[in-house]
């Protein structure tokens, strides 16, 4: 009871809970564009592996839907942008968050992360006329520069 | 001492040692990506940056080997699935770790994300014959929204 | 009060406050390749989304800007090796820094992955004559098999 107790100490803190909150809404938010391109790949009929085209028939009839497809492509590149800035998010907001920041401070960083990384999907995918697209990413990348910044005060070590 | 103590509560938990071993063979598992490719890249002479042919001679002769190759490209696929679905479950995996869950429970999560996994990516190389990725891919999705679920509703602050 | 200040303990742990030093640098860098890769597709006008090239004007003179780079495609190897590399780190290396090691090796650790990665990127962009990336690649990839090693050994929980 006591080392179970210690474990949950932590989440217990108000701040490592809201790191805790938004951390698992922006990689639930992330998995989704899994489900997105496998929804693209199905609708418009564009597989990258043979053997996902195997209900398809054989060989000429289902060669052709091994095939690019500029939504599917479109949404793959949405992931990997997604995977390039929630996974420096998760890192440094976990430091940030056992570094003792005020939870208004901390809310305030999380909660900007997490609605520019969602406007940025909706950027990407309906796609909005530039700079939308580029400014949530940029908004994004601050906050995470920000909390970097404040590890970096608070742990110094080199 | 006393800091050094306290570093090493966490690693006395139960749920959290077996999140650190699930984490470190998944991630493994993921490293090992890296020298598959690296196999296929030399085995197939397959590579993408010209200073990695340099020596294979000058010119015209080097430059053939500047090419993609089907085994390569599956690997590397295989690698991005997994950075799509380990990091989730790496980050999602910490919160729910510290969240308190019962060991037989949190062992169950754990060993059934790793042996999807592991069974995803031998169904991805070999290849089977789909719905077998397609199953252990969502397999492994299915568990880390599992935890995710937990996660929010134990430490919910928006 | 009480729970503010247990969170701060395991940042007030030195080898904790390496760790967080390192990921935080080793996460800065690579959040740096995204700016070098806008940098080459605005210099070297090479854009993938076609709202990207709008403000080039209409129709088929934006479209030419629609184009790959190799200087672009280069960059976006360099991000895409960080995500396979730093990844492991930043999930390991914090199980590592909770299984109570010296601050000497630790900080070992930390040091000569920080530096294998800050060089891959230069042998990458540079680009350096091959094996200087290679080894590069492998020496960060041994210190995170290292520290995935003492994991095991200390927290090994099946």
């Amino acid at each position: 009871e006591g080392k179970m107790a210690k474990s949950t100490q932590l989440i217990d803190n108000e701040v490592f809970q809201a790191y805790a909150t938004y951390t698992a809404i922006v990689l639930l938010k992330m998995m989704l564009m899994s489900l997105i391109t496998a929804y693209f790949r199905i609708t418009r009929k564009a597989f990258v592996n043979p053997e996902d085209t195997a209900s398809f028939g054989k060989g000429e009839s289902a060669k052709k839907f091994l095939r690019t497809d500029p939504d599917v492509e479109r949404v793959r590149r949405g992931h990997l942008n997604d995977l390039e800035n929630i996974v420096p998010f998760v890192g440094i907001g976990l430091l940030y968050a056992l570094s003792g920041p005020e939870l208004s401070t901390a809310l305030l960083h999380f909660r900007i992360f997490a609605g520019a990384r969602i406007f940025h999907t909706f950027a990407y995918l309906i796609p909005l006329p530039q700079p939308g697209r580029g400014l949530s990413w940029a908004v994004g990348y601050s906050v995470t520069f920000s909390m970097a910044y404040r590890v970096l005060k608070t742990a110094w070590l080199l």
